[in-house]
């Protein structure tokens, strides 16, 4: 008799971290840990690191015969082909064949996906979407991500790149990316770099107007600096805030007119601001709306907490695997 | 024994005209005729006409005891309700609960949905898309419209209004919409009435250059007026066509990085215009396209008639129907 294995390892790779976790049957995320996404040029360390810190977890949980697999949520991860292709907020480039490696790594199957789309499946399975047949889930952090379902599947495309909203143009000609090159995506504002770009940006066109964040220079200014400098009624940091929910509200009818979900899920760091990128968001949201759409969609916080909804629905990968 | 019956009638409802044809189970039309949408406030003397335009042709294929339903498509036309609900572009304002009244007027059953959406369904089962899980149909006729499959299935929303992608915003602040009072939508610009209204711009905003254009008279200048002038070699006619394509190019790069489709599919009156409007689209929609998904998507023409696809999708929704 085959013994039933406990435990599905979950990876979340972010453009900053990577968060992991051992999680049980029941969704509940046993160990916690991160490392540092961008430290290595290469890929063969960052395995190692990983491994490295995952070990200790492992052994605790009664040894790697425990665990059934490894799911994977990553930039640009292809659920398909099991492989990260081109990206943009990752150091190692081209296409890297992730699920590959880390299964021979850890001697256990792997697969991967986008890491918005683990968070969407995270959601489903245990959060604010529970129940839900058509909704996205949209992930407000180093970049913007998101995992769009309908009719109750995640919509992956052709190639199984579907759901890079954070890089569709919600301001033609407008602010620079980074690292793409093309201008005025939606990543390029609601992103927490975005943020940042908008508080100097505002500071330097602004320059007689008095503000905390002067204080605060010029490269340790992030969106949680600004949070903090919004909460103690500065204007400028205020602005930030309702500038950024003003371009992700009309990104968000764009999205709304095109799978008319029950529900907008956000999620990540820049969600910590509350009420003060919630409002504008809606707000605009609303007015860009076609009225057939109006006042129906639920524009809500995700219900898991930060490190796990990625970790759960990338952990949710290994329990679809055939064992 | 119940006698399997061999017909289905499809009723395309497009701003300014409905199409309607008889079809049998092979997807041939078998009749074909047309009558004004938008000649009547009311919808019942509408109703009276249609019925009058298609008794002779249901009496030529045997009665209305050969015909198993009628299948509706039309603007923001609901799958789920049987309603068109608050469609801009048609004069019924409000809820009119089209498929129970056509099932009344007709004494047979009958379904709806919107009118791109029952194009791209006859697009799936015997035009360009045959065999295709993911892709995206763009009606440019009068107004702009959608349908879009993914995972082989229309994706309808929770509401089953989902895939109004004319109504997405690709110039914020742009060009004030006729009926819907937001600026700068796609379908403000890349539809017939689109085309017409950059034409008249452009001839406003380049007084002193000489063109064709300039000896129409401005209530006479649509489309096919511009199309022609533009075969004439007439450099403004030929830069509206640029431009309408640019900002389509635009918004089609969004939607590819929505739901990564196998192919984008154009149809209705604006593809007439062939290279004229394919050659800047595509361009404008692989610029704005992360290198992932730069030239994988098939940007392709419609492979029915105009006529024939939105009814052939329409009728496909009788198949569908329990007998």
């Amino acid at each position: 008799m085959v013994k039933q294995k406990n435990y599905a390892i979950g990876i979340d790779i972010g453009g900053t971290t990577t968060k992991f976790g051992i999680v049980d049957h029941r969704g509940d995320t046993l160990y916690r840990g991160v490392i540092a996404s961008n430290k290595f040029e290469k890929i063969e360390p960052y395995l190692d690191e990983l491994s490295e810190a995952l070990s200790p977890a492992i052994e605790e949980v009664g040894g790697i015969n425990e665990i059934k697999g490894i799911g994977i949520g990553a930039p640009n991860g292809n659920y398909y082909s099991g492989t990260i292709e081109y990206a943009p907020n990752l150091k190692w480039k081209g296409i890297v064949p992730l699920a590959k490696l880390v299964s021979e790594k850890f001697k256990l199957p792997a697969a991967l996906t986008n890491d918005a789309n683990a968070a969407a499946v995270g959601e489903m399975m245990y959060g604010a979407a529970k129940g839900m047949k058509d909704f996205i889930m949209i992930t407000l952090g180093t970049g913007v991500g998101s995992g769009i379902v309908a009719n109750g599947h995640l919509i992956l495309g052709h190639d199984g790149f579907a759901g890079e909203l954070g890089h569709t143009i919600i301001v033609p000609g407008g602010r620079l990316h980074w690292s793409t090159g093309h201008r005025g995506s939606l990543e390029a504002y609601a992103s927490a770099t975005g943020v940042a770009n908008t508080a100097i940006e505002f500071l330097e066109q602004r320059p007689t107007e008095k503000s905390l964040l002067r204080n605060i220079e010029k490269e340790y200014i992030d969106s949680r600096v600004v949070f903090d400098c919004a909460l103690k009624g500065d204007v400028i940091a205020k602005d930030v805030y309702a500038f950024t929910g003003k371009i992700l509200g009309e990104a968000l009818a764009n999205f709304v007119m095109f799978s008319s979900p029950e529900a907008i899920i956000l999620f990540g760091g820049l969600t910590k601001a509350g009420d003060l990128i919630m409002k504008p968001t809606r707000e605009h949201m609303e007015k860009n709306l076609l009225p057939i759409f109006q006042n129906k969609v639920k524009l809500i916080f995700s219900e898991l907490k930060e490190a796990d909804a990625a970790i759960l629905g990338a952990s949710a990968l290994v329990w679809e695997m055939k064992s």
